[in-house]
């Protein structure tokens, strides 16, 4: 007896017909005492669909009454998937995320899953029910239905794969497993069997789409294993875990991820003197925008002013330049210059901390391209730099084939 | 300073486009001191598309997993026409049924209204919002959602004003008003100023299409003016409430109503004792189904058993031959006869109390036009006749020439 959340994105759930291959997928697999909670995105483009009729009543499309409409399309969804179940003669129940008890943070559009009470939920499975539960959404204090920003499924089915002590949380995905670089920019990128919290983690943040960091994070705080597999096949994923069973402990580097949803700004002339920096960074924390990278440079002709660089995600970046508007004319800014033609691309891998010479290789790759790096940052196991977007995909390639196509990586 | 409820159906929230209509109309007519609730159905045939997605999964499309989808339907419209107020710049803000404090009974699809608490929609009123709230739906206090069947919306929002003590809700709609009989059919039908709860419930439940019975009744429950008029344009249309202000004290019948959806059940060689009747109308209870019109006749050859011929709606009979044919084996019931091409034909006054004869010049106009009456039931100010379904319309000119067309009755 296992109990498993399965998590199925909009792809899958694009129609009545992928609707019935799912649940008869699901039932094929199902032993008579497992215990089964699926969780699920909005159907195909309904979202993008939703977005649309948003636009053609405001050009503000954020905010609760945004997370309002789009709500709505994982509710159908769950109400399909759970007729389809009952139809099969599977007795089953759907529930939004406020019924499943996922209660989030008031943040609109990139609400943070607080707590789950998964009462019902237990309750549901025990009564004989596969339990359908609606992703990237819950319920804010205030009685308000947030959502959970991109990708926000992935997150729905960790976090509840944890509350309920779940033995694995499968991603059904289109792709069969994650890659070490996007097979599509690396056709020489392999599968891997198994990677660990922390390098998924840091391969999601730096721009590896199959999973979301902060799916990824609920994984790690909850220790539930994440298996990312196929939707259409049979074969087995990449398992993320605490640790490795076999292999991948001695390579340096685990994989190459590349992300070009980055937009750098550049604020010229701002006294330097202590606070100025945090400034800056409260006007977008308080609109919820993250930054990323960071450089405070120092002019050489004029030490009483410095140049502040930072990147963002490009889809925040309409919404933080009307707040960096603001900033600037507040506080008497010189110039404030915007990029989006720029993409970050990183290594990643826990190896690489008792492996001398990974940045000094990495940059190799960059200067054999001739790709001038921008910006370099660097955490434990990752290290980015930050180069022009029409450069990313021959960077991905020549690093990849530097760490990653030896023998002795290649699996 | 008045505190108004307005009620929109799907078709005047069909587009983007039109639901900037109404809400510049609002915005037109709203003093600046006016408390504005609004009330919508889903968008256009919205409701509709989500059947037709619910019945490619399965064949028994109803039940809560119906409800949890159709309530995406009016959730949309809410956000939309939030969306839309704040893009005009007047404050607003949407509720589901839930968040609107709407409580229901558990009856999935045919939800009844047990109790409002309007807390945050009083709280959003006095915050300077217009509130939007879901129609067509509330939460059981299982805290699942539950739809409250159709023309449910009408219900929300004189539901709604009364518990909020609103001064009018308005019902805006495809028609100006209440007219004596459907003026598709008799060309000649007027509109009332005014009209009673009483006549009016009457109306809608004998097949007046313009409210729904269950809506008039909360307005006669809580005393809330209705307003019934048109999206279109601003002429004023039928008052329902409590007493006559004007017109209408003298008129024996005040319209006349049909119905064509309708089935006639006829049971055949029920054992005639005590309890009979009761136990066929406990299968169809317990199956949500209300049954209308009932006789039981005894057969003169033998008396041990006899024969009874009832009526339910046309839209309940798949499932209420489901459950008949479950009563038919498990009492050895001879057989039974279903006929769904019927319709039943209703004269309305509470003026027919003190006018002997209606029932009489009632039947006097079937007999002119040839019609056969296969059941007659009567309350205290209504008449109604079971016809063949193809004579429905000449019933109701006959009738309403009789009744209608003097220069007395008509204004």
């Amino acid at each position: 007896m296992t109990l498993q959340v399965k998590k199925f994105g909009g792809s899958s759930v694009a129609t009545p017909e992928k609707i019935r291959h799912i649940a008869e997928r699901i039932l094929a697999s199902k032993q008579p005492t497992d215990r089964i909670v699926v969780v699920v995105s909005a159907m195909g483009d309904s979202t993008d669909d939703l977005m649309a009729l948003a636009k053609q009543c405001t050009h503000k499309a954020y905010g609760r009454e945004l997370d309002m409409l789009l709500t709505t399309g994982e509710q159908v969804s769950i109400a399909l998937l759970a007729m389809t179940f009952i139809e099969l003669g599977q007795p089953a129940i759907s529930f939004t995320g406020q019924q499943a008890g996922i209660q989030t943070s008031r943040s609109y559009g990139k609400g943070r899953i607080l707590d789950i009470n998964p009462e019902r939920v237990f309750t549901a499975l025990n009564e004989g029910n596969i339990v359908i539960v609606a992703g990237f959404q819950g319920l804010a204090d205030n009685g308000d239905m947030v959502t959970l920003g991109r990708g926000g499924s992935d997150t729905t089915a960790v976090a509840l794969a944890g509350a309920l002590q779940a033995d694995v949380c499968e991603i059904f995905t289109d792709v069969d497993g994650v890659y070490t670089a996007d097979p599509r920019v690396v056709p020489q990128a392999f599968k891997m069997k198994e990677i660990t919290y922390g390098e998924m983690l840091e391969m999601a943040r730096l721009g590896a789409g199959v999973m979301q960091p902060r799916a990824v994070e609920m994984g790690s705080r909850y220790r539930v294993p994440i298996h990312v597999r196929s939707t259409f096949t049979e074969t087995e994923g990449t398992m993320i875990q605490e640790e490795y069973n076999m292999e991948g402990k001695q390579a340096a580097i685990r994989g190459v991820a590349h992300d070009t949803n980055v937009a750098k700004v550049t604020v010229l002339g701002v006294d330097n003197r202590p606070g100025v920096a945090h400034m800056i960074f409260s006007y977008l924390a308080k609109a919820n925008i993250d930054v990323d990278m960071i450089v405070q440079s120092i002019r050489e002709s004029d030490d009483s002013k410095t140049d502040i660089v930072f990147t963002i995600a490009e889809s925040d970046f309409p919404q933080a330049q009307e707040v960096l508007e603001v900033f600037k004319r507040d506080h008497g800014i010189k110039d404030i210059l915007y990029a989006t033609d720029v993409a970050k691309v990183s290594v990643v891998g826990a190896g690489m901390l008792g492996t001398p010479g990974v940045a000094a290789d990495m940059f190799g790759a960059f200067a054999d391209g001739n790709i001038n790096i921008q910006i370099i940052s660097t955490s434990e196991i990752s290290i980015s730099c930050l180069i022009d977007e029409r450069d990313a995909e021959k960077a991905v390639a020549l690093i990849h084939a530097r760490f990653l196509e030896s023998t002795d990586a290649a699996q």
